[in-house]
């Protein structure tokens, strides 16, 4: 057992919950495992009914009730060899799924592969379990150049954004071929699972950037209470909901009609839009409650709406304050963000707070790690950005340090593995 | 209560240990509060059983049992005026104090100062509880240069490291006048807890580094289970527990007589060291499991003592292998380590794993943010480590990239507050 201890056994009969998230697991990976009992029919392993399931039409870790930590690593693919780029893919979905029910990287685990062998799970995560883990990987654009033989498989929707007025990027925050986004409840849980990822694709992947988050900014389902950003607000009241599936369909998941011929792989896809966006933090505190309130369009201690009562109250651009003046500015961040100024645009948004050390000037460098995920990035997140851009009264107290775009493939089935319809 | 959110109310009679939480704030703090009940003395307010106490014979976060999240923050002060650099000493006690039972950093907190003042509390720990929150000072050996006249004051034991065989310092990393450490269960606590300290600090101190930390490495009582490192082994099994108040006396704890005359403010302190390890860990993860064990001296599954069976099992250099030689390596880290071969050195280890993104040429920049808390860092840390950087076959894996050291002052009597004695 001391080689497979992260994993917490039950027996088949636990509950339809624990089936039904092992039914996805298949019977090949069972066999992978071996079997604990002395009957590997009556003894499936590694399942938790409260492990989030792996498999299925979507991604997990895109409408998953978000977690608290966030580890994003973006690669460069270092090999012009498609196969070696297509077996690492296949690699990661095996370990990837072994993970997420709180398993070792691989069968072999930290020391079942013997005194003579690295170990095939680093162990850091060894005592852990599974902590809400997902697991979700995009291709940016770079990886459809010519290197891959990828280019007509190229979805049209997935191009480098366009500069927006204001950025600051830095090319070492920004792009890349691939990236992962592992999501837990323990930072040492998604930290353990991107770097047994990264240590799988040794010669074929190179780390580009990468980013630890905590403290999510953003609910994705009714259940959870909103969090609050580096600015000391609720952010992510008006956020799309995993129960809302119709306007998942419109606004989150890449629709069949979006991606003819080649591009079909894409299908119940999302792009994932990631931001670094730096917050002056100790200019944002020296300014009056009033002001900071002005410019987000919510009040500070509840989040209701300027004018409203609640933090669910239905914004209302109508209602005026006192002074006769609208409650809330028609730049304020939540009227330039809302839907009815963007002709129905809305994204869901997943993103993480951070802080990185020091800026070497005095102050903490800290903000917000912004994941948005959409049916198509040039017609959602480039024209909300281009408004912001232009308008918010938050540019005065925010830098956009970081940019990339990738193509979030749909779920797998219960044979199928990452990279199988792109690559085929 | 909106402005009062972060706190859960209790009547008096709530019970002894939350009296007793309470007794260390004193009057003048719950005069500060306002009260929340018709009647203030009815109504205690802010404190909770679970909270850490600020006040006692010593700090906070030193023994205290290990939290898994930190966030370090070392400052310079950036002023000559010693009575300002008091009194944001005086200051920070009172937000302090606060802040670990849950309340905002100041009276006004997040709205309650009005919408002409920026607020009181930068609020995005507003509807946080204190998450075990602890608050731990030092005073770094450059305060007591010539611009505070506090040179008379310095212990003789306070003193900048030496340089070790192998140091590849980072400026930027190393040194500061002032630390704080804040360790919670929620890295959005700690970041809060510093965030607003320094804003309290504006004019007097600025940051010099900083670290977040996750995935605590030492374990400082019995009843926790020893973490693991980002070598995947367990770490900090043989350290000093909270429970042995004698070893604690000898090794942790600073006693009058190293302390004599102008000093004295010191006894009861601790030196604080801390190391920013970086682990070359995708090195270390191709290497075999026997080579790792050989390093560490302990097997990895477990954390057994090489030779011996169970995690807590004592040591003995004079077990033999199967293959005749000692099954601990005279050379190994747990051997190099151990009090037997350092003429009983002890210290108390209290770090944290960290990755704080990549490093540029494809790898991931992570490894162990090492604290130590110590009696005479000269005579325990400094004899320890040049041990271990002369001989540790770890190195071949590490590179320390940060050091500095601090003396964390004793803890606060009942109306005392940081920076009395010192500046007195």
């Amino acid at each position: 057992m001391t080689d497979l201890s992260r994993r917490r056994l039950l027996g088949v009969g636990a509950g339809a919950a624990v089936v039904g998230a092992v039914a996805g697991v298949g019977g090949a990976y069972a066999a992978q495992q071996g079997s604990e009992g002395s009957d590997g029919s009556a003894t499936v392993g590694q399942a938790d009914e409260a492990d989030v399931p792996f498999r299925g039409a979507h991604q997990s870790g895109i409408i998953t009730p978000a977690q608290d930590r966030m580890h994003f690593v973006a690669l460069d693919v270092v090999t012009e060899d498609r196969a070696a780029v297509a077996e690492m893919l296949k690699a990661w979905t095996r370990a990837a799924e072994r993970m997420t029910v709180g398993a070792e990287a691989a069968p072999g685990g930290v020391v079942g592969g013997g005194p003579y062998r690295a170990p095939e799970d680093t162990g850091e995560a060894y005592d852990l379990d599974a902590s809400d883990l997902t697991i979700t990987i995009g291709y940016g654009p770079s990886l459809f150049d010519d290197r891959f033989g990828l280019a007509d498989r190229r979805p049209a929707a997935l191009q480098d954004l366009p500069g927006f007025v204001g950025d600051d990027l830095d090319p070492g925050r920004s792009g890349g071929d691939l990236c992962i986004q592992a999501c837990a409840n323990d930072p040492q849980v998604a930290v353990h699972a991107v770097r047994n990822l990264v240590r799988m694709g040794f010669g074929v992947v190179s780390v580009r950037w990468s980013q630890l988050g905590f403290g999510r900014t953003s609910s994705t389902t009714r259940d959870q209470v909103t969090p609050r950003n580096m600015f000391g607000f609720k952010d992510g009241t008006n956020n799309l909901k995993a129960e809302d599936t119709a306007a998942l369909s419109e606004h989150v998941w890449v629709q069949p009609a979006d991606v003819p011929g080649d591009s079909a792989w894409m299908a119940g896809g999302s792009y994932l839009v990631a931001r670094r966006i730096r917050m002056h933090i100790e200019i944002w505190d020296r300014t009056t409650l009033q002001e900071q309130q002005d410019i987000i369009g919510r009040d500070k201690g509840e989040g209701a709406p300027l004018g409203q009562k609640a933090e669910f109250d239905a914004l209302d651009f109508a209602t005026k304050g006192a002074d006769g003046k609208p409650a809330i500015a028609v730049d304020a961040h939540v009227a330039l963000a809302h839907e009815s100024r963007l002709n129905g645009i809305r994204i869901l948004r997943r993103g993480y707070n951070f802080t990185d050390g020091s800026d070497g000037l005095g102050h903490l460098d800290a903000g917000l790690f912004f994941i948005g995920f959409m049916r198509d990035a040039q017609k959602q997140f480039v024209p909300m950005q281009r408004a912001l851009a232009a308008k918010d009264g938050l540019n005065e107290y925010i830098e956009h340090t970081g940019s990339a775009v990738f193509a979030c493939p749909p779920g797998l089935g219960p044979d199928a593995h990452w990279g199988q319809d792109l690559f085929s």
